[in-house]
């Protein structure tokens, strides 16, 4: 079997391409080769018996979608998109990579499918973003998407393009909505959503954490090993019985940022806690106050897949993931 | 003010071009100027006193956007389409009209925003088609965009474009979900939805009609003076009080066959009734079982969008419209 993922590079890509490298295959099959796609070099996954094949690809430019797909990867995980604050900056940018992009991923797929029936497997990477205010709690499975940013307009528009395009038989996708990662690994950023992950991250480093908003705001989180399991079981799951609706909300925790901090004081304790220093933004609360608080997403549930059932839990894997095990 | 109907040769374009060539004005001002584009030359109204520029022009075409809108229209009515039946028989052409086209044109006003702040009001016809089965009766408005045909997709993307678009002011966009128009005058065609019209329609001018699904059949109805009414208003009406989401479901009617059967027989009584000959045809009842059963509607109504309430009504507007007021 052959692997294809775009956006290799990111944050979830290199989750993905280490677990399908340490398990070496993908609903039974034996991964032969993984092709690493992104902007950026990805890294190879270190332990990996197979081959690695590593492509420096911007899938807006003109053949690069046909390239990638030259040596028709069986499964394709498209991850590549430029950030919602990004998209909301650079407005041709945001359109040409998010959506132009995965047009011509989805026509090269159509192209080969037309010419000598090759149907992959799609594993699209969506967004709780294709949701904007007012937002019910908990949002339904059937609830409509109204975006409030270009990057969720493009996560939309992409969504119908898989569900047509896998109706249409060009290949086999389905969409994921990913909640918002957290905890999320590595430096603390920019993104107005950041403070959801450095809250807890910093403090477990023993480091200091700014909280922008207060303690009563409710969002929707999954872990980034959730992350990988709902793509990967994206990857190995019947699609008869997902039907034509192809595109999913995500399983995830609903919790309050005190919540949060209630399950930071139970894992590492008051000394963890009190490197929270709250610091009110007016912007960051404003956007926040639009964001998704919590889905029913009964469809997906029933459907097997899994996310992280208590905050505690989710504190625990990046202890494991990412500290060796320990605090 | 200058009015642009791009589509102005079809059913509805040509019935909106006559409704404000009548009136002379929309919203108060008065309409010195009348741009009517399509592939086929748009005959001009009658009875006009403003300038009626026609333009034979192809959306899809490069440059044919701009050149639409270097007069700087104030409002813009996007009617153009490939009709539901042939973007699915022929993907490229659906994908490359009702989606391409629709966007070369709203970046062609983004272009005209951004270098000098031209911001019209675009009124987009978008359809009933972006909701697939299974539906529930009636249809809510917040209910999610699920299309099953390529038809449904790219009018669903459009909605998208048109919403971010106006949130990003490049215009003040505005989507209206038409229900099916009946009773659609002229002659029978091949369309699956057009027995809707002909078993009313052909009885009254005297002639036989083929009914072929059950009297049970429940849908979703307006008349062409309706489908008129709301572009209008949705050209006119205050947007701030429309918000963010910028795609309406109409308001409309939903009767049973059996429904528009009776109202058949009370205007136009049991000789009519006879003329329709019932003729089971098991794939458009197949098609037609997907269909959108009725709308809740809420918000259009709130917003002062009107329809018929009774398919009488529905046949009267008919008679006064078509049969010169008589049977």
């Amino acid at each position: 079997m052959h692997v294809l993922i775009i956006g290799a590079a990111g944050m979830v890509g290199r989750k993905l391409a280490a677990r399908l490298a340490a398990s070496g295959s993908l609903g039974g099959h034996p991964i032969e080769v993984m092709t690493l796609a992104d902007v950026v070099a990805p890294e190879a996954p270190t332990g990996y018996a197979g081959r690695v094949v590593t492509e420096l690809a911007d899938l807006s430019a003109p053949g690069a979608a046909g390239r990638l797909i030259a040596a028709r990867p069986d499964v394709i995980f498209h991850l590549a998109a430029i950030v919602s604050g990004e998209a909301e900056l650079d407005f041709d940018k945001g359109y040409r990579i998010n959506l132009d992009g995965t047009r011509y991923l989805f026509d090269a797929i159509r192209e080969a499918n037309n010419d000598e029936g090759y149907r992959p497997r799609v594993v699209f990477t969506s967004s709780i973003a294709v949701f904007g205010a007012p937002l019910p709690y908990p949002i339904p499975d059937d609830f409509h998407s109204t975006p409030l940013t270009s990057y969720g307009t493009q996560k939309a528009i992409c969504e119908l393009l898989l569900a047509d395009y896998s109706r249409r038989g060009f290949f086999d996708g389905i969409g994921i909505r990913l909640p918002t990662i957290c905890i999320r690994p590595g430096k603390p950023n920019k993104a107005a959503s950041g403070f959801f992950s450095s809250i807890l991250r910093e403090p477990l480093a023993g480091q200091e954490a700014v909280l922008p908003v207060s303690e009563d705001v409710r969002h929707w989180h999954a872990s980034p090993r959730s992350a990988v399991g709902f793509l990967v079981h994206g990857a190995t799951i019947d699609l008869e019985k997902v039907g034509p609706r192809r595109n999913l909300s995500m399983p995830g925790l609903s919790a309050t940022v005190g919540e949060q901090i209630e399950a930071l004081r139970r894992v590492a304790g008051e000394k963890a806690v009190r490197l929270i220093r709250r610091e009110p933004d007016e912007m960051i609360m404003k956007m926040v106050a639009g964001w998704a608080p919590g889905f029913e997403a009964k469809r997906a549930m029933a459907l097997g897949f899994v996310a992280e059932k208590s905050f505690d839990e989710i504190i625990r894997v990046h202890i494991e993931d990412e500290m060796g095990g320990k605090l």
